[in-house]
Parts: structure tokens; sequence; C-alpha cells
């Protein structure tokens, strides 16, 4: 396929693009062109070019790139055309919401599971994921081959949290509690951000 | 002051280098080289020494920056380093979780009041911050010259939402909603995205 040959840069600039059509796509925008896409992403037009012809001739010269064949296009070459089963660890606020999100909007993604330890919860569901003790983690990471867990729990048990995952195979962690964990090198670790675009959005407000 | 001048592009790049610098600064960095910021961004090494050398000589030839001096640089170049009044739309589970958020993790955002319309919650607090009711909006915008308002109420409430942040004077809306918005010219509304870190995940955790 193709995307083995694209440069590592190239690939960690499609999930902005994505990104960018998505909310284009749900303001009825069908045709944008590489100097729009500029604008949204602070990439240069020049560069956005280059990094979409890598992948074949999407645009039309003059007019711009059809913004829903684009958006299939880049969702096969990063593989998000597939299911990946990931699981949520913790069912306060953040993990129901996080849950339900991603079962209303993301098609590509199957929630397996929601993991938490208090017992009034376990058993519950989050529209059709159920809400398991941690116990069973191991168990149904395997079962379902999950790639990926989204960690929501406080703070304080980020720690016994994080293990659980790792003792249970599952080799990425995206981490939305404020602690710093300490996970062998296997497991790879990413802190999400949930203020980037708001960060941007206070600049654009303090500048009006 | 410098960042007057600066090109609309390397303004939209600063809060990209801010989310990775808070990342590497929580894993105690303290020397990055524009090569590793590259990997990060998806921004050329060469384009990344361009955009920071605009602001002042932050770097050291042949180390690197320094973590922390440059996040508080660039803090000061988009303004965070003053306190913006935001509220929030929707006590629900996400309002509830951001409100956290924002609150522990974002000392430049002032969260200033949730707004919701059940009873049950309006006098409750999201730690200091109060629950009250949407009638009250126009008045605590004013009073608080708030500048953003995100909004995280069900798909169901969103129309009548922005419409009340219309007419309350707020011109910034971050929509959490999965409902498109329509809104006066006069107010800027960006969807927000969930999902933008964790689809670079899935594809790193396919290609592992």
């Amino acid at each position: 396929m193709e995307q083995k040959n694209a440069p590592k840069l190239v690939i960690r600039r499609l999930p902005v693009y994505l990104r960018i059509l998505d909310n284009l796509i749900s303001n009825d925008v069908e045709i944008v062109s590489s100097r729009e896409l500029s604008d949204e992403t602070g990439f240069t037009a020049e560069q956005i070019r280059k990094d979409l012809a890598f992948f074949g001739a999407f645009g039309t010269r003059g007019t711009g790139y059809n913004t829903s064949f684009l958006r299939e296009k880049i969702l096969k070459i990063i593989g998000l055309d597939e299911h990946t089963n990931i699981v949520i660890v913790g069912a306060g606020h953040l993990g129901i919401a996080l849950t339900r999100y991603n079962i209303t909007k993301n098609p590509y993604v199957n929630v397996v599971a929601v993991f938490d330890v208090d017992p009034h919860i376990i058993g519950e569901k989050i529209i059709d994921v159920e809400v398991m003790h941690i116990s069973r983690l191991k168990e149904i990471a395997k079962r379902h081959a999950v790639k990926v867990a989204l960690l929501t729990v406080p703070s304080e048990q980020a720690p016994i949290a994080a293990s659980e995952i790792a003792n249970s195979g599952i080799s990425v962690i995206l981490n939305f509690s404020l602690s710093k964990l300490h996970v062998p090198d296997s497991v790879y670790v990413r802190n999400a951000d949930l203020s980037i675009e708001l960060q941007s959005l206070i600049y654009y407000a303090n500048s009006k």
C-alpha cells in the first residue's frame, strides 16, 4: 500500500487534516482549497499540496479538494476505516462523557467496556457499553485484542490503574488523568490535553 | 509588541508547541531540540526554528530549547499569561469534567460559572464554581466580560443554548455538542473534537 512509504511527518499531519475536514463537512462545505486548509492547520499550502499528492491526485487544479472524498481517502490511509477496539478505565464524569462521545461520533472506534472499582456502578450500561470491575480488564483485553486504553480515573487512582492496564497487555494509554504515569517501556503513554482547542480560541477571542 | 507582526500561520502553530512543551515538562524533560519538536508536531525542524526565532533567540545552538523557558515565552506571546473568563453551558458529565479539568489544569482560564436548566443542580458547586440557571447567563457574561463559552449540552438542547449564548454578548463558542449551530455572523463557532488525539494513537497502535 502507498502509505508504507509515507514519511513519518506526513502521517502525523493526516489526523489534523481529518479533523478540519470533519468540521467543514459538518458545515456542509463540499470543496476546500489548500490555502483554506493552510489557514486552519498552520501548515503551508505548498506543504499540504505535497502531502496530499503523495497519496494520489485527490484535488482538482484551480478549485480544490472534495471534502468527503478526501476524508474517506485519509481514513483509509491511516487505517481508521477498520474498527479498533478500545477500553475506558474510569467510569466517572469524563469516562462516561468520552464513552458516549466515541459511541456517537467515532464509527471507527469500538468501546468494548468501561472499567471501574466502584461496586455501585459495576454492571451499569453507558448507552450499550457495560461497566465492569477492573479485575476483568486482562480477560477482556485479550479476548477483544484491545489496542488502546483511555485512562480517566482521578489522579490518586492513576498509578494502580496504569499498572492494571500494563498487566493486561494493552500497549498504548491515552492518559486523561493529571498524574504522571510510570509504566514499563513496552507501554506507550500519551498525555491528553483537553485545552489545546480552547487555547487557540482564547487567542482569537482576545484579538477580536 | 513583537507578536503584532507575526504571520497568522506562526500564531496558529504556537498552541501546538505549547502542548508538546507541557507534555515534555510533565515528563521532566528540560531541553528539547527542533528535531524532536518536529517529530512531535509534524512541522519541519527548519520551520520550527524559523517560527521561534521570530520571537527572539530562545534556543542554544547545538543543544536545543529550555522547555520551561520556551513555554513561558509562548504563553506570553499568545496572551495566555493573563486570565480569560469563560463559562460552561451544560452541567452534565462533560460539563462537570471540563470544569474540573480547567480549574485544575489551566491557570490562565477562569471558569466564572456553569449554566444549566435542571432545577436539581442549580446552586450546586463544581469545586468552587457555581451552577446557575441559564436565565442568568447574560448578566454574568456582562459583569465578568466573558470571552468564550464551552457548550456541553445534549444535541437537542444545543440550538436554544446557542441562542442564549449569542444573546449574552459572548462572541466565541467552543461547541462540544454534536449539533451544528446556527448563530449570527458576529459569533464565531468552533466544533470541538475529542478524538484527534485518539486517531493518531490508533495509527500508532496499529503500526506497532
